[in-house]
């Protein structure tokens, strides 16, 4: 058995692959004209680590699945992570004219064409989980889509993004609220963690996992959640902007209530630190399988951009 | 067997039952705090003639499907539909105040809450399509995904508002296109046809219709997509907005190029009536079983609302 590659390497060719399969999709999903795939090119293909799709990936590996065959599953995944960028980034939501150093899409095109590229990435996430080369048979299938579809739903994602608009004070006081750690914690789960733990529980279903593999799974998902998005915060404390690839200091101008905020800076790292350790010993189980998806946890810890 | 019931009666029995379906599994759906739930129902719950479950529902019922067995499979089609008027009403988009007699759900809540909303009830169809009560095994569930993401996404319905909002001069000129009317039909039978087809597919699909099968009902509902979207042109010419139930004479105002426009009244008039006659004969093959379909093309070219 040959080494395994090095995480940045690895990092950087399910990146590549997965636009490849990404870009294929908007070229054979039939938009007419050019101007809304060319919209939706720009949302899903300007950039990113594309940490969902290799945790996609490398659960799957686990199990003995080749890549191109977790692709379709790790790619509708990324897709669905990047509408909702492209609808996050809205005027009426965050405003955000830059997104990794370029133009958000309301601002490269107009909010038209990116409220509908938006839900055009959406749908595309489901189209592809439909088609056969997804899974190995229509019940694998099914649950992904029932997998990604709760995920990336109200009960996830959409959820965790309306409590966060709620955090801002957006719908009532139009001050911030001072959550407590436990709700930080819960709103995070929903707005970020939900998709990272679809991540591995999809490559669990593609690789039939069993019920404790998928829980050993879920652990570390759930581990990785929470890493990355106190990472997250932490950058934007202690981040430089060039670095960074956004605005940082936003969520103190903001008067935003984060975890980096509750334990301060010290307390978060420690917590990181213990995140990690609990990453790495859900994968216990999986010996040196697991090598890539234990590194990847230490580098979203430790993740400067 | 007792007589169907006439078409009135039939419509208000499945959009109650609709309703009620759609409403449950939003009260199911995990969406955090109120504001977001109760911003998806505004948008799924305010009436509508619910015309697309309707046809899913007696397309099935073609094939002996009860019409609880068809439900899961309409209300993820009308959860679609009403998604598309929550984003279509957004003032980036086509700036409603008022649906259906009331205020849209950006001016009901705000333009944050109507994005996920939107957004909600577009992911909450494919939750809802991946149950297992939505069809009778894995393989029937997956094609309707399929052909539900295929029929809602850019190469359907949301393909057709990008061609509709560039025929509106959108994009470039400012002003509206004058667009031949073979574009016009092509704009339509992406922007409204393809869900009304789609409502035809996933009867067949839960029914396992034989492929025979399945092309008729595609050409009813080809006929059917045409007429509906002749009918609206006409009400927008000639409809009362207390009738009609919103503003009309919108079309002509903005300049935007219809098949009323390039036919005539008179020309539009006759062919709905010709479309009229290819649905029902297109439903020959299946006798009086297809009583109120048939009834179903008779009321959509003549509606007055």
């Amino acid at each position: 058995m040959s080494a395994s590659p090095a995480l940045p390497e690895a990092l950087a060719a399910t990146a590549e692959a997965v636009a490849a399969y990404i870009d294929a999709a908007i070229a054979q999903s039939g938009a007419p004209g050019e101007r809304l795939a060319s919209a939706m090119r720009h949302g899903a293909l300007a950039g990113g680590k594309r940490l969902r799709p290799f945790l996609v990936i490398e659960s799957a590996a686990l199990f003995g699945v080749p890549a191109a065959a977790a692709m379709p599953a790790a790619a509708a995944l990324e897709c669905i992570h990047c509408y909702s960028l492209v609808h996050d980034d809205l005027p009426a939501m965050d405003n955000d004219d830059l997104r990794r150093g370029q133009p958000t899409v309301h601002r490269a095109y107009d909010e038209a064409t990116a409220i509908l590229a938006g839900d055009g990435l959406l749908t595309l996430a489901f189209e592809i989980l439909a088609r056969e080369e997804a899974g190995p048979d229509a019940e694998v299938r099914i649950a992904l889509v029932a997998s990604l579809a709760h995920a990336a739903g109200v009960a996830g994602m959409i959820g965790g993004q309306m409590l966060d608009l709620a955090a801002e004070g957006r719908f009532a006081s139009g001050r911030p609220l001072d959550l407590p750690a436990e709700e930080i914690i819960r709103l995070q789960a929903m707005k970020t963690g939900a998709l990272l733990r679809q991540a591995c529980e999809a490559g669990a279903l593609v690789g039939r996992a069993t019920p404790e593999e998928r829980a050993s799974l879920d652990r570390y998902a759930r581990a990785v959640g929470r890493a990355f998005q106190i990472a997250d915060d932490l950058l934007d404390v202690e981040g430089e902007a060039d670095t960074v690839g956004k605005a940082v200091g936003k969520d103190a101008a903001a008067g935003k209530a984060t975890l980096v905020g509750k334990l301060g800076v010290a307390g978060a790292r420690a917590e990181l630190a213990r995140l990690v350790d609990e990453a790495e010993a859900a994968l216990a189980g999986f010996g040196s399988a697991a090598t890539l998806l234990k590194e990847a946890a230490r580098f979203i810890a430790a993740r400067r951009n």
